[in-house]
């Protein structure tokens, strides 16, 4: 009874406007924003979804952005985000809560307005945005897995990110190649993965954004060839099932803590095992030895490739579904909802 | 009477926090807001200046970012702003107005309180940057010459810009070099200065931060010399009556429409006479053929510099003394703060 009152309530869920939501490629933030909003619905609540006027949703769609500002270089990004926000907080009373994915931007309206602001932090991009943090510690926020928590901030729970699994779908036999899948960045170790392809002798091929140049060029591109490491660029949803559809196992040897790893899900949906480095959050999201192995070297990459078939594709679907389904991560973003609706009191 | 009751009110001053409100050395946009807020409080008004930490003021100073982000690389331009303007609208009920000079940002910031903000448009640095203008349309806009106006904004007036008189002494003696000051960028028009100063034979002395790198490398850099033309950076208010005091002229072909032009009233304040080029406000700041020139190219700038003795020092000063004063600047905006107060039903 109590959920049927909460589920009458207006939700303003606040995505970022550098992709479309959900994004039609890269855009990780845009893809859980999505994910939340389009959950929420399904589930009565009355959505209204903040993003770029292009997006895609069964919420109301509220937006004065044409597009994302990574999509149309005509827009300029700080313009975008100024006129994102101000409209949606300048809306703030017809809501009673704004679930914002707008980082630290959003915080910085959020005194302005009596609506509860939750933000899920899908990650802190540098020290320098710590100051605001702090000065809204005692705001509501989420955190996308234990690992990724600065001290101090008013956590209400770790809601872990979900993927909608019927999009994923899920192939029994294993694939050839490895793969890896993310954007093309010192920080997601293509390096490691190329070196631990070349050490096994199987094909690998990357997919993703150019996100560092000199990176691509210098550390991966001279080891591409016809054969054994492909680069086939970006890929949307149905492109990543394809590719799994042919894979071994995700090879995501990161060398910075990951804060959640939604490429991982994603993976394991498709019944594809991932080796990981065993680095933030990547323990929270592969159970070792089942859905995949956490490793701490390429050496370890290497020896876990040669192990791969110990592991049950079926299990690492069947994990994905239990803890990483947009039904799971709205169902616990409900509770989070229903302890600010207490506190505030309404 | 009516003025004294006004001067009761409480205006809150908000410079941006790009650098020191005053600058150390560049800044026009902080001179103007330090201006204001200097003359406001000697003319009575209870005014507050929201500025970076290290400002200087006998205003009351409230501060949240401790450095200007143009002088300080650990500070995050984007959280500076962010942290800057939230702080300032989250105090906005204590103010009955708020003078921003914060372009764009803090009007999307405006309708989110009570309190009424006026804008100084300082320039428009972008087509990109109009949409938010539009939306805001029915602000309050003062524009700094007659000709830097956009369509369609809800301007109260045109308020010159005014500087500190007493900062910049007069000197009647004509001296023998031309000079020029301002940023170094094709816009202000460097290069012909040095074509103008090559073709009348004369020294020039450039002074101001390199603000386009390749364009000093390669319209600049290459005419220097230890004689004729010569480049000492970028100068302090002491340093510029300094380089004023040996001036014959200031050299200012703009090569685009200038907004104000605070140097040409700088310069005229020393008794300087200006040659500009006839475009935007130019012709609104100096008389033609009284505190200086109006040129449309090189040819008639050289032409210019022979007829300088036709110019009468003193009445370069005078001419800023009675229009471009910090005093002529702020009575302008308390009439303007008037209107505001009225039509406010305060």
């Amino acid at each position: 009874m109590r959920n049927l009152i909460q589920r009458g309530r207006k939700i303003a869920v606040l995505s970022p406007v550098a992709w479309r939501t959900p994004p039609r490629q890269y855009g990780a933030w845009e893809t859980v924003a999505s994910n939340i909003a389009e959950g929420l619905v399904a589930r009565g609540w009355d959505v209204t979804l903040f993003a770029t006027k292009d997006s895609v949703t069964r919420a109301r769609l509220h937006a004065v952005v044409d597009k994302g500002y990574e999509e149309d270089r005509d827009v300029d990004a700080k313009v975008a985000e100024y006129l994102h926000l101000s409209e949606m907080f300048e809306h703030a009373s017809e809501f009673d809560l704004i679930h914002s994915h707008c980082d630290f931007m959003a915080l910085a309206y959020s005194h302005l307005v009596q609506t509860p602001v939750l933000t899920t932090i899908h990650g802190f991009s540098s020290r320098k945005i710590m100051a605001v943090y702090e000065k809204y510690r005692d705001s509501y926020f989420v955190s996308v897995s234990d690992s990724d928590r600065a001290p101090g901030l008013n956590y209400l729970a770790t809601v872990y990110n979900g993927i909608d699994v019927s999009l994923y779908p899920f192939q029994e036999t294993v694939g050839d190649d490895l793969v890896f899948l993310g954007r093309i960045h010192p920080d997601k170790g293509v390096h490691l993965a190329i070196q631990a392809a070349r050490q096994s002798g199987l094909p690998l091929t990357i997919a993703g954004i150019i996100q560092d140049e000199a990176y691509f060029s210098t550390q991966v591109q001279p080891y591409l060839d016809a054969t054994q490491i492909r680069y086939i660029g970006p890929l949307d949803v149905p492109g990543k099932c394809e590719l799994f559809s042919k894979a071994r196992a995700l090879m995501h040897l990161n060398t910075i803590p990951e804060r959640f790893g939604l490429v991982l899900a994603e993976a394991n949906a498709c019944g594809v095992p991932v080796i990981a480095m065993d680095l933030g959050s990547c323990r929270e999201v592969i159970k070792d030895g089942e859905t995949g192995f956490l490793v701490s070297n390429v050496t370890q990459a290497v020896d876990a490739v040669q192990r791969i078939s110990e592991i049950n594709r079926r299990a690492c679907r069947q994990h994905v579904v239990d803890n990483f389904s947009v039904e799971t991560m709205v169902a616990a973003y409900e509770r989070v909802y229903a302890r600010i609706f207490d506190s505030s009191l309404l």
